[in-house]
């Protein structure tokens, strides 16, 4: 059994040289800054750390950028010029994600007491309802140029209906790893798009482990593996959320933003996205803070931020918001020196204080947010009422993705108001009018 | 106890007159064509037949229209000079649904033998994950206009959910009644948005009954019944379907149009939409052809398109289909009419065909239909495979909702490829690579 690095597959420069991602040029360490061609790899090989795309940038012409974005589709692929992704990819078969709404929430911010503006970005509005789409998005274009045929991850969830349609629509084969006890639904959701499906008997943790051993095995040749090899390509796509907030706004940065923590991916993809706007002078340089939101549940990276740590000590995560419960988050680190640099925070808040939050948005905007969205909604409130926030600020907080997707941690406390025969005697005895 | 007619409440000239609902100029009986002020009235007072809303459209600049419509939101309110809106419909704070994608599904006409195109318009991208978002939106105005406080109305699941978030973005309340032992989902999914949601004693049909008495009476004064006394203007939503295909597809008319049988409301109205298109001269006029798709479990209409019969004999429904299954379905006729006049057809198929279409386009297309979608491209491939509908002609098919909101007919047929230990021994004897 031959077992080869993961850093083998496209490490030559020969492999490099064909691979057309538009504007990226290089993999590069977060850490000490070392440099690797465009390939499938995602850990330094000078000293482990984390790799990021690196890129060439348009710059010069602001306007023209501007104008060039908002003449291209409805979707993620109007930021083609800043993605790690062929200039042509908006013909390529894709699920066409992002563009998602930005929702004035003003009765919201009424009930909180926000006078200076807040916002809803709803990614529920995703073509299979979570964020998921905006970066499994972006692996597909890299799983292309490198020339897998099919697409994997390991998943609690969301990630595996969203690997699963996209490779429907890209004519890739996919094979997605979950832990073989989860809810029947989200087994349905993420099995119909046909791709094989494998229930791995052990928790996330396991299933994570067993794909990264997959990679450098043959039976995992030719697979890209959206949140392992293709890491640093998939998380770019969080940076459209940057871009789309920033451009709905009428390109302009808001004061605060409210961004769940799973990974810590997305928040710091955000920030990265958000600083290329102000070095492209697409909007005007202003501070800005970033607050990232944690369940109590699962709150390694609010717990390190809160004790003055760098470091993060794991945690098993026990808490409804499943898919943010991430107890070793890879870019933990990262978020605490965001909310540090941007005076922001890291906040975290129990089930209970979910699940009044998912009601909360429900019965003031109509979206209906699933359990990580309402932790960012949660956080939202607390640190209003702790004066953190300052509600003469304006707030954009993220929605994530779909409460029909977490439809268990309302079971509960939701439902009929009353049941009535079908008379109008019964009805007027139940006391509703 | 009062009880009133229920064309009472704006019968008077004195509040028609003071209702702006844009081009909208009356309501007429679509059997006896007596027409009748604005107002919240669904029932010919000389013939008892439907009413419907009449326009004065604006006319003799097509070029002009389109270019306005092309200006505006990525919305159904783009089409606000077509609709009973007023015309500064998009500022009220509202849900923005429409203008969903139209998908090339070339992976799918590939698999049914279609070379003359085939899309699918997928409305599961609608705020609530339904085409009702579309319709409820239009009953919002009206309930605007009228004076409404309260919306409101009997459902089965996919429109509670959407008049619940429609009221709450409106800011105004609502009263939903439903069969009290829908299933928990579809209660929290409705309960959510903090209206009032009242389960009755009884089926579909006792809860319709019973929402037509409180109409009448004191309990119900200032309520806006979405789909009864708010129905002519509801019903219209659906012609943005219409303008959205055509529009989509450039400005003008595909060959074939499938589309689900609920009501036959739907159906009947992306019809008058197409009319529209051709008479404004937004589309250039040509032949096209409507399909209509019913469960087998609940077929009243293709059963009496099929035996020649003008007349619909109910049916007590039992399929799958629960959002299109309704057994007496008040705009069978109509339906009937526009397939013969169109040179389509109408066709049912059963609960295992539905579910196949369902892994069908989910597997090719990466869309995750609810049931009622999976009836219409089951119909399609039953339409394709007898030879009726001609794989030369350019197809459009329906998707009007989301699989997420229907898992349970997938449950028996959908699971693990596999389920194997966190090794690749283990995998590799699983044999699936």
């Amino acid at each position: 059994m031959a077992v080869e690095t993961v850093a083998s597959a496209t490490d030559s420069p020969e492999a490099a040289e064909t691979v057309d991602l538009g504007p990226a040029t290089a993999l590069s360490c977060r850490e000490c800054s070392a440099r690797f061609p465009l390939g499938p790899n995602f850990v330094c090989l000078e000293c482990f750390g984390p790799l990021e795309v690196a890129y060439n940038l348009p710059s010069g012409d602001p306007e023209g950028l501007r104008k060039q974005i908002e003449a291209g589709p409805n979707n993620i692929w109007r930021y083609a010029p800043l993605l790690p992704v062929p200039a042509d990819v908006a013909t390529k078969p894709n699920l066409e994600p992002g563009f998602t709404k930005l929702i004035k929430a003003d009765r919201l911010a009424a009930e909180l007491g926000v006078t200076g503006g807040l916002w809803v970005k709803d990614d529920s509005g995703n073509p299979t309802h979570s964020f998921k789409d905006r970066v499994v998005a972006i692996a597909v274009e890299a799983a292309r140029a490198f020339g897998f045929t099919t697409l994997s991850c390991s998943s609690t969830g969301n990630l595996a209906g969203a690997v699963g349609a996209a490779a429907v629509r890209a004519g890739l084969k996919s094979c997605v790893f979950i832990p073989h006890d989860l809810e029947p639904a989200k087994i349905i959701t993420a099995a119909v798009y046909g791709g094989e499906l494998v229930g791995i008997e052990g928790n996330y943790d396991d299933v994570n482990r067993f794909c990264s051993e997959l990679i450098g095995d043959p039976a995992g040749e030719g697979w890209g593996f959206t949140n392992i090899n293709l890491r640093p390509y998939y998380g770019e796509g969080s940076k459209t959320l940057a871009y789309e907030i920033c451009e709905q706004l009428g390109w302009r940065l808001p004061d605060n933003l409210i961004i769940p923590i799973g990974s810590g991916s997305q928040l710091t993809k955000i920030d990265k996205g958000l600083q290329e706007l102000i070095k492209l002078g697409l909007v005007e340089d202003k501070p800005y803070k970033i607050y990232g939101a944690q369940a109590k549940g699962c709150d390694p990276v609010s717990a390190a931020y809160k004790a003055g740590h760098d470091a993060i000590r794991p945690v098993k995560p026990d808490t409804i918001a499943k898919s943010i419960a991430i107890g070793n988050p890879a870019d933990g680190p990262y978020v605490i020196d965001i909310a540090r640099r941007t005076g922001g925070a890291v906040e975290d808040v129990t089930d209970p204080e979910i699940v009044d939050a998912i009601k909360l948005l429900a019965r003031t905007e109509g979206v209906f947010a699933e359990t990580a969205g309402g932790t960012t909604f949660a956080v939202l409130r607390k640190l209003l009422e702790a004066g953190v926030i300052d509600p003469a600020e304006e707030t954009v907080a993220i929605n994530t993705g779909d409460g029909l997707k977490t439809l268990d941690g309302l079971s509960d406390s939701t439902g009929l108001s009353a049941t009535i025969r079908p008379t109008l005697d019964s009805f007027r005895e139940a006391g509703l009018v």
